[in-house]
């Protein structure tokens, strides 16, 4: 690990860094959301509206986050890492969710997140369609939406026989994966597909318990760690380590829920 | 069948009364939506923040029908049929999607539609959280948000090899549905799932190409056929008959991929 030599930013300059990337961002992804462009005109017209989307939009936040921290470190889903010898490193995801933006359904977002030595200290999701945002800086996370502003805060479910949850499809559960995500479906009491970040957020702010996903990469994960784990979420991997790296994860409401979701993933990988 | 014997209503009084209808209902949703109430809580003080909503919403909906149109028979889901002599039946879902209602998630709606001796004449789906509206009357279906307001149709996607596909979860295709769902989801380019009675809609708006269910009741399916029907959508059963009974549903953006995949499910509950 490489050892944290920078200034660290305050969480004011973090948090306006993030509102401007996210704004510079919106144009491009709102401007090519339900464009209703079918896939039969993209085959012909070799023209993708994701795809061009998802780069402008990194390229806008890449360009706000070097104007304010010239010397932090980039990682996004769409261009080459941009490496410097900072501690601090901007991870990015334009548009996560792309299925859900294929489809019109506004529950895709933008992720900027920011990672001191690979563990993640401040992260936003916003869903410009609803005109959410989800930000977690500094140990707190908060939910904007026009006037409205709320201090976030997981909600109390402590078992898995009460708890809403969702993962984006049964469908990542192939493998390795297979047991133990059969095992937690059975337990809970709603499981809910289809969310992408959307559900992440939703446990953030009390309305979803746990989330259970696999075979993630870093950019879907590491910006919300600090949005679920300001509002008092405990977010791991399947083996209980962090869960900035991607891979597998597990998300709850509480550490006792947390808990009893390990308790039952360890039983059924080793059954 | 019984016989039309009364006037038809003009298709400006229907759309009135809808609107009214859904506005009556909107303060009695949102007002329960997002109450960070968890199951816990429920459980010990008996409050059930989805039934007070559907209910109180059912309720306001009846009175402004009923205000508007004192002879037509109304079927909900939370009171008891109202039967009079009319061939015209209101037939309403207050909360459609009351699992992602429960989670937070905005993709949930209020169903309010017309039929006509059995036949849905007209419909609208209203998202109050996103401020959307669609609405199918006389032929014609339009979106509307905020100034938004557009005349939809359908997308125009022919194969199932192309087509972005819908259903709310694959759990509701168990026993002698699971081999005609297999048999579409193996063909189409993606499925996605969580949308309830918003995928319809999205068919409508020409975002989504194919939804594929089972077991719907008829308050499910009915309000949202006109809608996809006046935008050029095709919706029938898996056998080819109408859709406002509920059951099964296929629908599809043109009648070339309705086609499609009447065939493959032919062939999969066949073999």
């Amino acid at each position: 690990m490489k050892i944290s030599h920078d200034a660290a930013p305050g969480p004011d300059s973090i948090r306006a860094t993030m509102m401007e990337a996210a704004a510079a961002a919106r144009a491009l992804t709102l401007s090519h959301f339900r464009t209703q462009l079918s896939v039969d005109n993209k085959l012909s017209t070799g023209f993708d509206p994701v795809t061009e989307a998802d780069r402008g939009a990194e390229t806008a936040i890449r360009e706000v986050i070097h104007r304010h921290f010239p010397d932090h470190a980039i990682i996004g889903e769409e261009w080459e890492d941009k490496t410097t010898g900072s501690a601090f490193t901007w991870i990015i995801d334009p548009i996560d969710g792309t299925r859900a933006f294929i489809s019109g359904v506004p529950v895709w977002g933008t992720l900027i997140g920011l990672t001191q030595d690979g563990r993640a200290i401040a992260g936003m999701m916003e869903q410009p369609f609803t005109g959410e945002t989800w930000t977690g800086i500094d140990g707190t996370s908060t939910y904007r939406r026009g006037e409205t502003e709320i201090q976030l805060k997981t909600s109390s479910a402590k078992s898995l026989a009460t708890a809403r949850a969702t993962t984006t499809t049964p469908e990542m559960f192939t493998g390795p994966y297979a047991a133990g995500w059969q095992a937690i479906h059975e337990r809970v009491l709603q499981m809910r597909y289809g969310l992408d970040c959307y559900g992440y957020c939703l446990l953030a702010s009390g309305h979803i318990d746990l989330v259970i996903e696999a075979r993630l990469k870093d950019v879907d994960i590491a910006p919300l760690v600090p949005i679920m784990e300001g509002a008092g979420g405990i977010v791991t991997t399947w083996d209980g380590g962090r869960a900035e790296k991607g891979g597998t994860c597990i998300a709850a409401a509480t550490p006792e829920l947390h808990e009893e979701a390990m308790e039952v993933l360890r039983e059924a990988m080793l059954a």
